[in-house]
């Protein structure tokens, strides 16, 4: 096991999007082009139904159908994480039994979010969990989704496991993020890795691994060349891709009126870019045409070096 | 269908706990000595898999199980409520057709908890959903565990469907429980019940139908009393009893540290009535001695009528 | 001190606007004519320089000036409750010697609200405080404005102290008011009222002593006589006037588009019944003319017996 | 005017302690030698009244207090900047008043805090409030205490007024602060100032001008070095000093239970070194000696090179 997982972790890790042809039906064809275009793109591994993949708007089966699908295109080319958050320790070991019979690399938790955890709760929650994994465990910040923080002091306490190997924050809080490098600062290979696209140059700049950036399921080159970049100390190649990633985050992102804005235009853009379907799993929806022309727009308006866009 | 389901329904409706022996197994002898517990209490129907019931801490083969034993224990004495709350579309249907085929009168549903819907977006989810439902749907607003309140308009709108029959607020705020009141007025035979026990007196006072009241777990009897107290306007009584539910509301939910004291109580304290057992599922975990004496404690401080005890 | 205010304080005390001429000016004629109109609707008090009062906007120079001309116009027909709330204990005990010299009864108290404090330091900071006012106090719950929620022990614990007379609830949590009744039950001279004019007749209901409503700004009658229909279980009348409330709450309220809604609809309303000004202070503004024609036309609409309506 | 401000105002300007002997005496030694330390420490403005300066905690009498003496200790040796955040304008606008009589260069504000402002309202209050300005103006970003942020489109619109020179955040969130620098890209004389000093280095890495950093009244040579080693790119040192600021924020800042740790750590640390009184206005309070002492062990467990330690 863990053949391909280098460690500690590091570099571009796509979050992808679930491709859908409907609520319950996997766009197969969609994920064989993204996960083709991810490889080519030069990602460092590939994280699968996370909350950019909708898992939780996903059915069981569906989502063993991903994980099946997934590691069967990517046959061993990269590493494969699964998320295997949910509200049921019971249904959370399941998944994480799926992900390791497919050949998935490791798996990945956010606490259960529907009740809100307390600290002692979660090293507990964590404790019991770990116990019946069959693959190693990246924790998962969100405390949007979640309701709760994982404490610095919890990440410390429940990583003494040492099948906990790593750390993703997307909580955009990098004061926090600082707090969690400092207390794991004597784990050399205890990956720490950052959600939101924006801080994924000053992350990597300060010391951390790298990003589990959305915007890599359309322009894989794009954020391994910041990465690259801020890990070079290349300041004028880092400020330059900067401005791109920062373009894209306040035109393709900020299409349409709510918070589920960042995933319709996501799924919008990879259908224009001819990956996969732009299907949204209820409780959202696909754009319509209106959305779908400003997006169209603002990747034409991105006007970037043709090298990065695939 | 709905043979049993008076309109509007009223009256006291417990959220029955998940007896459990341990994380995936029902306690089954638990749950039929509650419901007989509860029907000999003088409840109005039975609600399952709500949140006292931690239906979401639970796999889909127990929710299953949960529904198929609570209906034949049942056995067509009380309307069965089921709620289907969840992530996934797909699952609340399929749970919707497990209710619908073991003989529950209804669903209810709060709307998907990881990410946060717009109004919008809950009457797009809403009437999806209902489409595909075998049995009429209560709504049910939890926004601390959802992240979202139904705007009355939203409530108003989705309920144009006839299949929407009722409510349940659990949002605490009586403000905005007048607001869907209001704007429901013209709809009699639409149901308007309140989680929180501490106001299901208020609230029937003021014309609203009745509670689905966590302590009726463990006192069925004073909840229907302060249910008709209300309902006939005899204040002696409903001061009294109010008093006792206060009581239970300040010392035994109090009991321990966290946001999940509620739970732990409440099914500490069944358990020590001979009830069912204590068991509380992952994330959370049952009181360790000295949180239980204290519920004993608590308990033979209510100084209760021993006819409401049971 | 002290000849007016009954114990506990009880009935409908509109906390008033503060109307204005600009930024800095009193609209002293119109603060007359409110004041005339509050008397002659048969309310209890009267509360300045609350959250409705919009004290925080203006400067201490005018908030010492609204506290002289009303005690002035009142001339001692009713008790004064004057606000302190502030970020400052020095500015907090300075307006409640202005208030004391000015003739007002008591004083009311928010907690500070550019920090949050802890309950401990609440209890701490009301101690300090207490001690320098010359005027007895009442507590005010408004966590939306200061992010701290009083606990009813630390309501209980600051309450030993005698000049702690009431306390007044906008957090609309019912649960939470419920629960401060029942830990103060065994001092029936301590006030306790509500904020929300929603939910003052179920308030009453259940045993609390009155509101504390901006509507009455506008309709001292309509909350009076809802009032004393809660006060005397008068049923049938009691629903009449509920509806009339919330079709204020749910229409004149909601015009306009920001969580200031309220205060601008309610000046506005004001004006239009030819009281006050209508005339927000920074960092609000008045409503330009087509949202004070919608409250024109939501006032037409209340079709009420003109009875109330002054 | 604004003879001391270079454009863009950068490198570290601490936001000053405000000296206190009791609640309403300013501890005029303690701020002269608090800004001598500063001054020497080779900081490069002073920043007054703001957050950590317990401005709302005090009277006007004493702020303006605080304004006059910090400037005639400065002499004009260094900037002095006023934060006149208030919730009421005609106060604001007084405290700019005294600032420009007293020889400040500059104001700065947060958004009025009783009250939440909608964005439309934000730009409207600072449209009102710049035009009585006699000085320029820094907006200042800090919503865990105000209720709002200011959207990016907002301080872009708000700072078309070229009297707007500068941003402070104190929101800890990366990538909003990413998305301001983004949007005010084509103003590079607009200084993007960062509050929490845990990620100034991160922020002047990536662009920005520079931190207003609490920790900097305790070791003002400790920050300034920080910032020098980010901007010239020197990375072994940025990271050794980080270490150390990180130190001091898991250690020092954490002494004590409540959201008040920080500034009554950093108080008792100034008068553990030497600087100046501890005393905290309500409703806070200093720490008492079990906590000193543990601050005290803090201090010795940094290790600092002695020559960051003035």
């Amino acid at each position: 096991m863990n053949r391909l997982l280098k460690s500690p972790l590091s570099g571009i890790i796509p979050p992808l999007v679930t491709p859908l042809l409907d609520d319950d039906t996997l766009d197969v064809r969609g994920l064989e082009c993204l996960i083709e275009r991810l490889i080519d793109g030069g990602v460092n591994a590939l994280f699968i139904l996370g909350t950019t993949g909708e898992a939780q708007c996903l059915s069981y089966k569906l989502r063993a159908e991903m994980i099946r699908e997934t590691c069967r295109i990517t046959a061993d080319r990269l590493p494969v994480l699964v998320c295997i958050s949910d509200t049921s320790i019971v249904e959370s070991v399941r998944l994480a039994q799926v992900a390791a019979n497919y050949g998935a690399e490791a798996v990945v938790s956010a606490p259960p979010y529907y009740f809100a955890s307390a600290q002692p709760e979660l090293v507990e929650f964590y404790d019991k969990l770990i116990k019946d994994l069959p693959l190693p465990l990246f924790l998962y910040n969100m405390p949007t989704h979640t309701k709760v923080n994982f404490a610095p002091q919890t990440i410390y306490r429940i990583a003494e496991n040492p099948k906990v190997i790593g750390f993703k924050d997307s909580s955009a809080n990098l004061v926090y993020f600082q707090s969690v490098m400092h207390i794991m600062k004597d784990h050399p290979n205890f990956s720490m890795l950052v959600g939101p696209e924006e801080v994924t140059g000053e992350v990597v700049l300060m010391g951390g691994n790298g990003g589990i950036n959305g915007g890599a399921n359309m322009f894989p080159k794009l954020y391994v060349a910041l990465y690259n970049a801020a890990k070079e100390h290349n300041f004028e190649e880092l400020y330059r891709l900067q401005k791109i990633v920062m373009q894209i985050s306040t035109t393709v992102y900020t299409i349409g009126k709510y918070g589920s804005s960042y995933l319709k235009s996501l799924k919008c853009a990879l259908s224009l870019l001819g990956v996969c379907s732009d299907f949204v799993a209820a409780p959202f929806n696909h754009f319509e045409k209106e959305e779908r022309d400003q997006v169209r727009i603002a990747l034409e308006n991105l006007n970037m070096d043709l090298d990065l866009k695939s």
